[in-house]
């Protein structure tokens, strides 16, 4: 709850306190023993998190930050590079990509879905990576075959690079298992810690494509951030140290929950919510394979003003959700499923929705929804 | 005081703990009215800091970060950029400025003092830009000629890109006045806000070479940084919104105590700082004329060891300070005069350094040093 508020947007999200209070601790410099100890503990939970022996560094800037510096280091001009664009994050990929000079081959897919290895296969001879956004934070749609797209790549020696930061912590997602290259996630949803940072996971085979790369961006770059952490455990430049604290707290929180929980307590609210929306006679956005546990993405009826809408939500339940990006603006409402999602979040944002709707004359079955929602959870 | 540490580090430096505090505030969506209102008094706030009419903006990364971004934007691929050369974190700016595919010409300055006008003058000629470090960490040198070298570079028709992380907020520095085009500074020095935010002022002249820059970087894009806050007050990725808190009780602080006030308190200790340094028999890095009021940079007696000094002051007294870094590294230490600094820091640190010094064998006039230290404070 903040001011009296939920969030229930699709990031930032519900922070526990206990990681919130972390952030007040005293400030201490970032070149002595307590920070490397605190730094060392952040990258050993987060390799848990990531589900990799590999490397993973914590940079200071936002998820998008994080997919940036992926890009900027692994991709030099003239690269070949395949994005599959269906939703706001994927065209953002395409872009940063472009920047940098790369040849971007989009390959478009509905929004709503997600890409299938059959339609992706035909565009990766001679890529130098493939970027996959795994969960579509603008559609809600979640790319269920990134595991069969990493094998694709593979077998055509292209890196995959994967925005994952909706996701990571929230659903499946095992980085070495599935073989992905780069792996990008950011601080502030599906880990329940507050916004700016960024983690990423890097593979040998990314390592030699980026130390390769001639013209590494300053600020960015991997290569000096991996040895500042392997030398003496520090960061290249200062880092957000009350951020890192918040980090810190929130990766033990998912080690004693352990993350095969955590990824169930995640499926087991987005069915909740799914099933409730259902009941209220409300269509999600995404096709069903595709359908997102961390991020529910509904249509919002259309005798019902969206934005109306989140104000009636907000204003009169305390209940914070988002509107629609891109192609779903006007048409949608997301949902944050995320971090530390419970039974109660997912019944107090159904409740809110429904009493909304129901207050601007569309209305709802609000028992039945709850109820449909209670049993997905175990509570009927 | 952290953890019963003193943080006489130059940067991050003590915190207020209004400051602190204001992090554990409950978050808020960054796409909201709360967060609207929250981030137009920032830049409002930090417009005065920076002493411009101009445009502030404000990133989530360090301070480095916002001067990579700076060069990002502004050079692109050929173009002639100058670079004074006097420490780290010059020596930072003319490999950024590389990174992007500047034809950098470097100016070697003597390490300890700072670049005149005439040193410069004559590499300006077709340059693009002059990136000058107003204040270099690596050595405690400030360089007081900046306004003349604007000057110059206006002269030449250059733009003159300031680094000022170290010592905005601390010492003069009218962007507007002396007509710098880019002036970037960190959240964690000066300011005393925790570090993890990057403030630029940006004048019209600068924004046409940016945006005639075809190949802006995605996350640190400044005209889409400047479109989102022109529109909806909003940042157009994530803010590390906890740091956005401190940020704002930071700045509010500034304009409690008024600038001019708080760069004289920073006078005033820096003279303290020298003076009871002077009466310790040490000697200052920098030459008289260059040493700066935020970082004071003092030579280690050849008999100590900088170390078993620096470990003496934190382990027996709790007073962090730094040592060297580059040519300056165990030559010296370096003492953050900066933010919430007062008479009281700037006594105890001294007493740490005079009693460390005597316990390691070499004895100092501890009283003359603090006396000489009072007066200055208008203490004695």
């Amino acid at each position: 709850m903040a001011n009296g508020l939920l969030i229930m947007l699709p990031g930032p999200t519900n922070v526990p306190d206990r990681v919130l209070r972390a952030m007040s601790k005293p400030l201490i410099g970032h070149r002595g023993p307590e920070f490397r100890e605190l730094h060392e503990r952040i990258i050993e939970n987060a390799r848990y998190a990531f589900q990799t022996e590999g490397d993973v560094l914590v940079l200071t800037c936002s998820g998008t930050g994080g997919v940036a510096c992926a890009i900027e280091n692994a991709i030099t001009p003239g690269d070949k590079v395949v994005v599959p664009v269906f939703g706001v994050f994927s065209e953002r990929i395409a872009e940063t990509a472009r920047r940098v000079g790369a040849d971007v081959v989009e390959v478009p897919i509905r929004w709503g879905s997600a890409p299938r290895a059959e339609q992706v296969a035909g565009a990766l001879e001679g890529a130098k990576a493939l970027c996959v956004v795994y969960n579509e934070t603008s559609t809600g749609a979640t790319a269920r075959e990134l595991a069969k797209l990493c094998e694709l790549a593979k077998e055509a020696e292209a890196l995959v690079i994967v925005d994952a930061v909706s996701i990571l912590g929230g659903d499946e997602l095992p980085v070495d298992k599935w073989g992905v290259d780069i792996c990008i996630t950011g601080s502030q949803k599906c880990l329940a810690c507050p916004p700016g940072l960024a983690l990423l996971s890097i593979s040998e085979d990314a390592w030699e494509a980026i130390r390769a790369n001639p013209r590494r961006p300053f600020y960015f770059d991997l290569v000096r951030a991996r040895e500042f952490y392997e030398e003496r455990r520090e960061t290249p430049f200062t880092p957000a140290i009350p951020l890192f604290y918040a980090l810190d707290e929130a990766l033990k929180i998912i080690r004693e929950e352990g993350l095969e929980a955590r990824i169930e307590r995640h499926r087991t609210c987005a069915r909740a919510f799914y099933a409730g929306l259902a009941a209220f006679g409300l269509e999600p956005y995404p096709e069903p394979e595709w359908r997102s546990n961390t991020v529910i993405t509904v249509r919002v009826p259309s005798d019902v003003d969206v934005e109306a809408l989140r104000r009636a939500m907000k204003e009169q339940y305390g209940v914070l959700v988002a509107g629609g990006m891109g192609k779903t603006k006007g048409l949608v409402i997301r949902i944050g499923c995320m971090g530390a999602i419970t039974a109660r979040e997912v019944l107090i944002t159904l409740s809110a929705l429904g009493a909304s709707l129901s207050s601007l004359g569309h209305e709802v079955e609000m028992g039945e929804g709850l109820e449909a929602a209670r049993r997905e959870l175990g509570l009927a």
